[in-house]
């Protein structure tokens, strides 16, 4: 089957009733998912692993230097339907393709679905191959709390897995070079008329936890001379995350704010907001963050406030493999392009070469129900993956 | 028993983690207070009722012309322990003492908890109030829906309340007078070195539902100039009714907001903000609204995105009556004073002579946890409030 109609069988799976999908890790959507991974490659004769973490492997045939390709079946919450199963159903459709061709590779191949790639769950995105390369101990991951208070490990067990074998991957030591599918995410191929790019670069970027602390109140009976309202340092601070941004050429987004206690008539008392900042280097996502944390100080001091904040995740600046990127760019005759998210290739970048293919995306929209991509273009990404699978394996 | 040891008796009932209190109407924790005040008056020998709105009235002897004194026993979310249940345990210890020293009253005299006071569940406040003299609709009360979908007359079904008795309440007709006590809200009386005061005036105000709309996309791969984050907007507005409250002398609140999908790397697709207006008058009240709504959007069109406001409730000005406040001023010697919050006791104005005595609140801060009466200024206003029963009764 092609990647439209194993999309297509998706379909159903974690929709909401606006259209998106909610898939967050270990939820039912995403252990439904799971479940047709397994289907999946079982059809296709593979040999399905899990590590420690959750992250699904595909093998065929096992040994060292092994190719991986695929990337991440959860999406954030409200999300769209291919950031992530895009790149899970091209690997299936290209080795299906593959295999149905009668080619059989040199070298190892597996498919990997990795656990929790945007976390949407429990704030730290890339969970899954963070744990399995070591960038976060699973001491710190099992302790990660969702929405709910329920940590990690305790969600794990609560699935019937033993958080005590989370951590650093026996399979990552097979694994000689790293491939992502994933759909565009911005608008740069459809100006230049490409189906499929590769990926130069992923920015820098960090998730930061602002707390704002004021004094509760009454809305009606209290003076606005009286007050201690901390939602205006917050409202200070998205307009500082935006002008700051805009004038250096970066990005910073406060997405998710949870104010307590959340009345209509309550001055509140306490204001949680997330922001995530990205910059095209480290400097200059450091100035930038610096920047819109004096300004929110500044507001909540002003109205006898406070702001605390503390850095939740912060990823360095990842170039992709020279040899590698050249190497697909040439194989496919496709443009390179800079991407603003992350992904779990760049957390994988660390400790092998690694490569992204992006399929265009005609709107640029992602993390919202109205990504998409076309049906010509998946075929394109498939043929893509598919050149390159028989190119490196 | 007095005032102070009725409260203590509801010290655990709804509180929460923040040492704040959440009883909302018809939850676990206003049931139990239901219940407590249905014990607490058959051990005065009063008679009970419910109207078919939930608003619970004990009687001292029936008829016409009947005396009513109480408040309510619900709170907004994370609220503090006095708003609402001091003038429901000061009717209560004062009807006791009364009944105590042999005195009878020449006129029926009931004790109200009235439901629903502050709207924490469905949106609009004093609803039993509200229902009770025609204010609202039934239809139109019945159909509002909590957080989780529930209308309330689906809560109320499921609390063995049939919805169809919901309406204008046949009480009404046998009461003359109404005198609720509550605990001061803002800081006027402190400084003014009285325990208690009584209500000159309500002042005008309404919620309004704010509904930003944007374009949803990756906070990581969007450019700050192809956004249209309908978070910009909602900042400024929450400035801008700051700013403009500020400058008019009347109060403006942004105290409850919805981010959806209201996810860190996620720009949002929609919010959803309520905000709280009063003013001295009417006119002052409108053109606030006004200038708020204005630049919000003026705000949302710079950005590409849209705003719709609407008003979910609105309340005039509410002069309490002229007679009955300076006859229990002067009983009483204490000063009259404004004030800017919501009662019942506003909503019941509109068809009897009403009144309002306020307990001193040495900080001021209210509608929350840290609200406060000191125990001697408690049982001031339980002296104050029986010498109103007396002069009344």
């Amino acid at each position: 089957m092609g990647a439209n109609q194993l999309l297509a069988e998706l379909e159903a799976i974690g929709r909401t009733r606006t259209g998106g999908y909610t898939r967050l890790a270990w939820d039912s959507a995403t252990m439904t998912l799971r479940e047709w991974f397994a289907g999946q490659v079982t059809a296709l004769g593979l040999e399905l692993t899990e590590d420690g973490n959750g992250n699904q492997i595909a093998w065929w045939g096992r040994g060292t230097d092994a190719l991986l390709v695929g990337s991440h079946l959860d999406s954030v919450p409200e999300g769209g339907p291919l950031d992530g199963p895009l790149g899970v159903t091209s690997a299936l459709a290209a080795v299906a393709r593959l295999k149905a061709s009668g080619w059989t590779p040199s070298r190892p191949l597996g498919v990997v679905n990795f656990t929790d790639e945007e976390g949407g769950r429990f704030g730290v995105a890339c969970l899954g191959s963070r744990l399995a390369t070591g960038a976060i101990t699973p001491e710190k991951a099992l302790a990660l709390r969702d929405d709910e208070g329920t940590s990690l490990g305790e969600v794990m067990a609560a699935q019937g897995r033993d958080p005590r074998a989370a951590g650093p991957s026996g399979w990552l030591a097979e694994v000689g070079q790293y491939v992502e599918l994933h759909v565009e995410q911005g608008r740069w191929l459809a100006p230049h008329e490409t189906a499929v790019g590769v990926a130069s670069a992923i920015w820098p970027h960090g998730r930061y936890r602002f707390e704002f602390c004021g004094e509760g109140n009454h809305a009606g009976a209290t003076a606005m001379a009286d007050r201690h309202d901390p939602m205006l340092a917050y409202a200070a601070t998205v307009l500082a995350a935006r002008e700051l941004a805009t004038s250096s050429g970066q990005r910073a987004t406060l997405g998710r704010v949870v104010v307590e206690p959340g009345s209509t008539n309550s001055i509140p008392s306490r204001i949680l907001a997330w922001l995530d900042a990205r910059a095209d280097a480290e400097p200059a996502l450091e100035a930038l963050v610096a920047g819109i944390v004096a300004r929110a100080q500044w507001a909540a001091e002003a109205d006898g406030t406070q702001v605390k904040v503390r850095a939740e995740s912060t990823t360095g600046a990842v170039e992709f493999d020279h040899d590698l990127r050249h190497r697909l760019a040439a194989l496919l005759d496709a443009p390179t392009l800079p991407t603003g998210a992350g992904h779990d290739a760049g957390i994988l970048a660390a400790k092998l070469p690694t490569a992204m293919l992006f399929v265009r995306n005609p709107t640029g929209i992602s993390h919202a129900p109205a990504e998409s991509a076309s049906e010509d273009d998946i075929d394109a990404g498939v043929d893509a993956l598919a050149a390159v699978i028989k190119d490196l394996g």
